[in-house]
């Protein structure tokens, strides 16, 4: 997806090298590096573009908001067939209006759940009253299409399924096209939460079938949090009017008033939208998906490769690893102390992400964010030191 | 309110030529000021808090979370009664939130409707499927508190009231103090969308009765959108689990979540959070509420002098005048077209907002923000001048 451009120009040549790697250390006082699913480590260009205030109905914030739009609409290539709604709030805003929207009041949902994120979609579907049933694998294994066929075929009343596409609580990532032709091939119709691969996980609309994709734009897109987004087909969105049970988070609203006036419903955030309109010129200037995704790669072979070098061992098999984020077993030793392993290394300037697993001890680390190859090096320096500090034998234990 | 200072510190002498007025020009290219309801001028220092990155689950974003909370709260007096549950998005998520949680499914709501933002409750209150009726005044007449009564007199169903403070379709302020007493002596529940005047209109959780009040950063806060909350009465939020019917709207979980871990359950728009947290250094420094009214009140008198004194008229006689944005009647002079007003007010570096009355042509122009009365007296000039433009004759015709 090389030739995604929207309408953003590609960064000039004195921009260039911020892409693909940080030759700066971490500022250690004030500004750690974000090893972290998001909110993530962003380039100053971004966070500069909030140096200048909005207003929200004029035409200059107009423009904007139509060239973002344009921009994430090229990423799934869905112009002709897809709308984009943006949303103010976090991720799982746009989520819970995507089910709200897109599920009519008859419908139901059945919920692949391998992590938090699915089964979070299923509180969401039990909180707003959808019907619905979870089909449930174990956190380390992705869901699967054939278990999903045999669902849809023994209830014929299952209107639409939900996956979630990087499962950001172990970092698997699941089999999206399968499951989207075994969803279209019975006829139902598919949500995405696209989240936290968005932007570097392709996922193409010509080719991978659904009504709704979820993500935001605090992830690979490496913007700032505050505002999402989901990306929906537009027959399913017109005739979802009525569906929502919310003023909002009803997305068919939301893009008919943009439509109708090119403006927001209700106050955007207008500098995190600034950010995400220069972090998109950024994405293009990398080669867009393609060269996020090398980029991320990158970042995950030396993390997981230097880990295993110091002896941490990895939950997931490198073949159902997504480049997003690495789920480590913590090591055995006892004086392996996971809040001062975390401490420690924030001192030293890179902030990691505790385990979400619900087992299985554990911790994370991002591979995602405006980071490169030398960054991850530094962290994995860092690690080795405070494994040094703590008097963690290297290469540590074997998992509890 | 001289008194609150939550846990922000005074702003030293280095800042205190940012208060009360501006000694620069607008930047007409690229940055012009905001004489708008929100998003709006904003300090160069809040904005500038937006150039780091945050780790939203790191114990220095949890403190300041915390300490945003605890100034917010102590805005109202609500120490002891009440508990601030900050909510990702726009002021309406938050007005949303708190019809969900605060009003319970088998509740019924009175809403006091003399403009749009109370027509929105209603909008609300309708698409969640909550019982409720609307009791309407004209839009230039303030709600009134012995209609209330009678009317919560004549239908003891109702449970809630929900009314605007200051409702900026108009601009006009209702009688919030009279209001709440009719509710309280009636035995029901006040819920206040205090959404334009928070942080320099009073509202005093130990004199005036509520169980919510919703407000946003990006009001007189002076913060940027993105983020806003619901004040609630602790005991009333305590008995709302499960009223909401929402994942991402409900105040109870919302704040369940954050007592029990200092975090946020879902993820918060970090850098808009720390600009909140700058911007309310800032209002600190101002003289808290007090000091900010008083500026307002200056850069209202200055507007309405001034604007007087080129023929326009106001909707409003000054005793319902809210200092926080005036509408002005349309002049009656046929070369006076609004769409080239704004247009040329916005070349010569001023953002003013269309009207929002039903059936009355007219314009406004706001008064909050980073902005002192130089700024209005900048804006009173470019007016003249755009109106020589146009052609349209001063002192300005009668309005139609």
């Amino acid at each position: 997806m090389d030739d995604v451009t929207g309408k953003h120009e590609r960064m000039d040549g004195a921009h260039a090298d911020v892409v693909g790697g940080r030759t700066s250390q971490p500022d250690i006082q004030g500004e750690p590096l974000l090893l972290t699913p998001g909110p993530l480590t962003t380039s100053r260009t971004t966070r500069e573009a909030m140096l200048k205030d909005w207003g929200s109905r004029d035409d200059a914030f107009t423009a904007m908001t139509a060239r973002v739009r344009g921009y994430l609409l090229g990423l799934v290539g869905g112009e002709g067939t897809h709308e984009v709604v943006l949303l103010q709030g976090s991720g799982t805003f746009a989520v819970e209006a995507m089910v709200r929207t897109l599920v009519p009041t008859d419908g139901k949902l059945l919920v692949l759940v391998n992590g938090a994120y699915g089964e979070r979609i299923v509180q969401i579907a039990r909180a707003i009253g959808r019907a619905h049933l979870a089909l449930a694998e174990a956190e380390d294994t992705p869901v699967g299409p054939l278990a999903v066929a045999a669902t849809l075929a023994a209830d014929q009343t299952i209107t639409h399924v939900a996956v979630v596409h990087c499962e950001t609580t172990s970092g698997i990532l699941n089999p999206l096209a399968e499951v989207a032709a075994a969803v279209a091939s019975a006829g139902r119709r598919l949500l995405i939460d696209g989240m936290s691969g968005f932007g570097a996980l392709p996922c193409d609309a010509r080719h991978i079938p659904f009504d709704g994709l979820a993500a935001s734009a605090n992830k690979c897109l490496e913007g700032v949090p505050g505002v999402a987004f989901v990306i929906c087909r537009r027959a399913a969105l017109e005739s979802a009017a009525g569906n929502a049970g919310s003023t909002v988070l009803d997305l068919h609203d939301q893009h008919a008033a943009m439509e109708a006036t090119g403006q927001w419903r209700f106050t955007p955030p207008t500098h995190v939208m600034a950010a995400l309109d220069r972090a998109l010129v950024e994405h293009a200037a990398e080669g867009g998906l393609a060269g996020r995704a090398a980029r991320y790669r990158g970042n995950c072979r030396v993390l997981v490769e230097g880990m295993r070098a110091l002896g941490f061992t990895t939950l997931l098999p490198d073949a159902l690893q997504a480049p997003i984020i690495v789920t480590f077993h913590t090591p055995g030793d006892p004086r392996f102390d996971f809040r001062v392993f975390y401490e420690k290394l924030r001192e030293r300037g890179y902030v990691i992400y505790p385990g979400k697993l619900t087992r299985i001890a554990s911790f994370r680390v991002g591979c995602i964010g405006r980071l490169g190859e030398d960054d991850v090096r530094g962290a994995l320096s860092a690690v080795r030191g405070v494994l040094d500090d703590m008097g963690v034998r290297v290469p540590v234990g074997a998992a509890r």
